[in-house]
């Protein structure tokens, strides 16, 4: 096979993967070439833009240690991540829905007893959250398991300022009672944007896009027989809603923060100033047999976007 | 813009790229989201191929250093190198072929003077190389700039072992003389695999191909005037030439060695061995105004995948 040109060359590089015996890595294999030539096919890159792409894609997993993942959020702000939630998790009356899995989760967070300030310090507006976890016809789901994180009032979560504030925060596992429910103390948290010092930041500024999230509790949820659910709630009435930067918003995640007068033990814990109060029910759909738990995954092996 | 699902966030990510002023970089962002996106719902990956995805591209860039390149090795496995020159290259009757530059080209060669030996000490097989550089019409064009490199008898280049010959080796650039005529002696070189202990070793394998390059010389021509040439001569009869891992072979750019008997000055030099004997003539196309030269460009930024 010699002689390629514009429009040879890629039947010769398919041709050239008929060697593959895995039949999965030949067909993604596959794909990949056929849409990466038809990109380049399309864009028609001079030499100094083939040489700028190779230069990013260089920067861009050279600035990756354990601390930031700017290829993740290369595929988040591309969209890519939230697709590839869409093509994983089928949408079902009664079921919560998914959003982005992000960098921050923790694999073996604190145990929490229901009702505790998980703050652990970090200053901010209180924030107090209930809620419960069904399956989608509403039976509570009792002894389920419910992961919780979020950013403080700065935007800002433990694990980018754990020599500053000592240890996790703003996180804990927490076990459903027997009616199915859990709650809480914490921080309320705020919108951040993404880190933007980096190429994606470059890549968003040349694309006249800003690199804001709006404000949101993380949840993963799992419990035997159902399957895992990985998604956020939105602090409703925050300004990013509508240009979330990853593109993870729904508006069943969107949730009202209510501002609360000081409580007298009405949710646990007395307070002499306001607080916020949310509470949100969680439908789990029951697994289907092949059903992947992202747990079981190296979730862990890519930290540090901040999504 | 909220609740994408995989029929909808294609179109919201390319609604959210309208800001860009740069109209170029708002029609490069639109290509990569439509192709990337159609690549991700053509092969519908779990979260965990997703996973391998980021962590793949990750290693890419941090594989790359000041001696090698990862992701141009990559781009030249996946043929989109040879795209990219297709692309910008045009085949001009009477004008030599163009292929892949690599990575081993080095700015500030060596001047080299007609008929010397650029081997430097290497050992190898004794080759002269005799040539001419014309225009399209056959014209002879004196004082034309000919950057010449190529491997060892290993398969390695100077700049993969400065530590162990002690400085550049194997390359020069010559003038044409009056005639359009140039020559010089060095060593034949020999067929390579690319380097292979990486991501991109990791995916040829995978795809079940081999990591190796045909024997070849490289040349880069420029004259006032025309356009620059980048391109090798490769070695007739070699294994490899209809399986170059990167694409890059074009009959024209085939050529005999030819095994001579040892040398009584007839090459300028007395041999006491056969030696090797490759003469080709090159023919440049006239620049158009636009015309790029590869040497204004950054190519010495991305330094070290051995093609």
């Amino acid at each position: 096979m010699r002689n390629f040109n514009e429009d040879t060359i890629t039947d010769a590089v398919l041709e050239r993967l008929q060697g593959a015996t895995n039949a999965r890595i030949r067909e993604i294999s596959e794909a990949l070439v056929r849409h990466l030539h038809a990109f380049v096919r399309e864009v028609r890159p001079t030499q100094k833009e083939w040489e700028y792409g190779i230069d990013f894609l260089t920067r861009t997993g050279q600035m990756c240690d354990d601390k930031r993942q700017e290829f993740i959020l290369l595929s988040d702000t591309l969209g890519v991540s939230m697709l590839v939630d869409a093509i994983n998790v089928s949408s079902v009356p009664g079921a919560t829905e998914s959003t982005v899995l992000g960098p921050f989760f923790v694999q073996d967070a604190p145990e929490g007893k229901l009702g505790e300030d998980i703050s652990n310090g970090v200053e901010g507006d209180p924030l107090f959250v209930t809620g419960s976890v069904s399956t989608v016809d509403g039976l509570p789901l009792a002894g389920a398991s419910v992961d919780v994180w979020h950013s403080d009032d700065d935007g800002n979560y433990d694990v980018q300022q754990l020599g500053e504030i000592g240890g996790l925060a703003m996180r804990a596992r927490f076990r459903t009672d027997a009616s199915g429910r859990f709650n809480f103390w914490s921080i309320k948290p705020a919108a951040y944007p993404i880190p933007h010092d980096g190429p994606v930041g470059e890549m968003l500024k040349a694309q006249g896009r800003h690199p804001w999230r709006p404000a949101h509790v993380h949840f993963m949820i799992s419990a035997p027989g159902f399957e895992q659910l990985v998604t956020h709630i939105f602090v409703a009435g925050d300004q990013y809603l509508d240009s979330d930067v990853v593109f993870g918003v729904k508006d069943d995640l969107v949730r009202e923060f209510v501002l609360r007068n000081p409580s007298d033990e009405g949710d646990g814990r007395a307070t002499n100033r306001k607080y916020y109060y949310l509470n949100h029910n969680f439908g789990l759909k029951r697994a289907a047999k092949s059903s992947q738990s992202l747990e079981s995954t190296k979730v862990s092996r890519v930290p540090g976007a901040q999504t």
